[in-house]
């Protein structure tokens, strides 16, 4: 069977974004960090956050040049950094105390507590060490002009941050137990997955210089809100219809641990449906954003995945 | 008794420090992890790194300018967050179960582990927030320049990450109960503590917009670099001489846990002499720099203070 001209394009993206990565991190850090950074980071997952940079960027036009590539490449690795980290961090035993993770023994598991803490604490520092490469370093040409550099940060900080990942984290901890109405429930999916996914999606696009304050920027933000939700709801969905085996983690975890889901809130059946009418709007936005439509073909694509995939 | 020259300066510093720290640290952080991350920042410590980059920046020239003082009061607020979140992260049950600092309760025996590890997690992503205002934003006409924004975030990243503090932290944790020699110590604290102080001072110094191909940064890199050293070594001379009381934290801790340290490699005298050379390098350094003699006087002082505290 031929693979889908998406297949064709992730196929070399995540190639690319694999190399990045085990170039950047480092195989030398001291005391065994560097082998547990490497074992949290590389040769896992989707990297959906790295395709939607990569796809936002070719949307915007930043593939164009080796140096929107570059900045394009390092946006794309900083937010699986990001991710990855989060997901140390997350199955320690003072959190969700997992112990499988894409079908590995987790981080702490196979290291230590302690070295899985460092390891996300170093991996969150990469991310911005990746983002902000020296210019007088042999990169020469294809460096990322400074202001970039600065935008790149400024957007990945505060997704990662209290208003962001860590602050939905907080509220999710929080509400263990607890009856969330479905705004609290946004608010907490909104922080927690949905604004590393839209800052991956904005910093892909500020690598072609596209300004903030124009209609093609305006919609890549109600692309990535609205794919930030709704893979959240399918991330609910999932996990009362499919198997460890399918999902390569623990299922029925959430469910298990009385914490409020899309699913337990508004029922299996209501919470496909607005995970359809999200992708419906980010379709929609993307068809009036003025972005050239061929160049969107893989945020499409991405768009179609979120909400269909079955892991 | 009149305030000493640099009682007076340090005097004004502390206060725009913590001014700005209690401005940046955000209270409406959801599900008490404001509550959390401020109770580990605010209110507490030396504040030897914010000194120290306000004083690089006085020396290097930056204060003279309202952009110059809102930059180098970022990077001093910056090092303090990093510098907190690694206290709170090295307090925790699974590094080194501390109950006590700064003569408190330690974060995560008053807010629980997993929000002491989250609040952690959060000040380093505030961080490089911190370093990155928007330049459209209300600060207007004393924004930081993109440029200084990248360059700021890309000496915290290194000194944070592998390369520096979490790399340091990684080496201690598998030095408990070995023999390092004198170099593999030196090693150990050049990025445990080393790293963030010497940043501190290069981020003040950067603030003036100061060159690295200069004669006056490369003094600046080697006041930071012996400071570094030396205040690891007092810290271990402190840990066997006086009590925790006075320390505001466990005595003896590292002697106890079987850790290498100066004071057990060299001896206690040995120890203190290697300080004393080390602040002697300093201040030659600075008086070779280029830099008006004035301007560093609070850089002097805060070498002499490092050296000769109590605690």
């Amino acid at each position: 069977m031929k693979p889908s001209a998406y297949q064709v394009w992730s196929g070399a993206v995540l190639s690319q974004v694999e190399q990045a990565l085990e170039a950047w991190v480092p195989a030398d850090a001291p005391a065994g960090l560097g082998d547990a950074m490497r074992y949290g980071v590389l040769d896992g997952g989707k990297r959906l956050r790295a395709l939607l940079a990569m796809a936002a960027a070719e949307a915007a036009g930043a593939l164009a040049t080796p140096a929107g590539r570059d900045a394009a490449l390092r946006a794309a690795s900083a937010v699986e950094l990001i991710h990855a980290y989060s997901l140390v961090h997350d199955d320690l035993p003072c959190m969700d105390n997992d112990v499988l993770r894409r079908g590995k023994p987790t981080v702490h598991v196979e290291f230590g507590e302690a070295q899985a803490m460092l390891a996300g604490d170093a991996m969150q520092a990469l991310a911005f060490e990746v983002l902000t490469p020296d210019t007088d370093g042999p990169s020469g040409a294809t460096a990322v002009p400074l202001a970039l550099q600065a935008r790149l940060c400024r957007l990945l900080a505060r997704a990662a941050g209290h208003a962001g990942m860590a602050g939905g984290q907080a509220i999710d901890l929080a509400s263990v137990g607890h009856a969330l109405n479905q705004t609290a429930l946004r608010d907490m999916h909104r922080r927690k997955t949905g604004a590393l996914l839209c800052a991956s999606v904005l910093m892909g696009a500020a690598c072609a210089d596209l300004a903030s304050d124009t209609a093609a920027w305006r919609a890549l933000t109600v692309y990535g809100e609205a794919m930030g939700l709704a893979f959240q709801i399918v991330d609910d969905v999932l996990d009362v219809t499919q198997s460890a085996d399918t999902l390569g983690k623990t299922a029925g975890k959430d469910a298990d641990a009385n914490k409020p889901t899309y699913v337990s809130l508004l029922g299996l059946d209501e919470a496909r449906t607005e995970a359809r009418r999200l992708l419906d709007q980010a379709l929609s936005a993307l068809q009036d954003s003025g972005l050239e439509s061929g160049a969107c073909a893989p945020l499409r694509a991405l768009a179609e995945r979120i909400v269909h995939r079955d892991h």
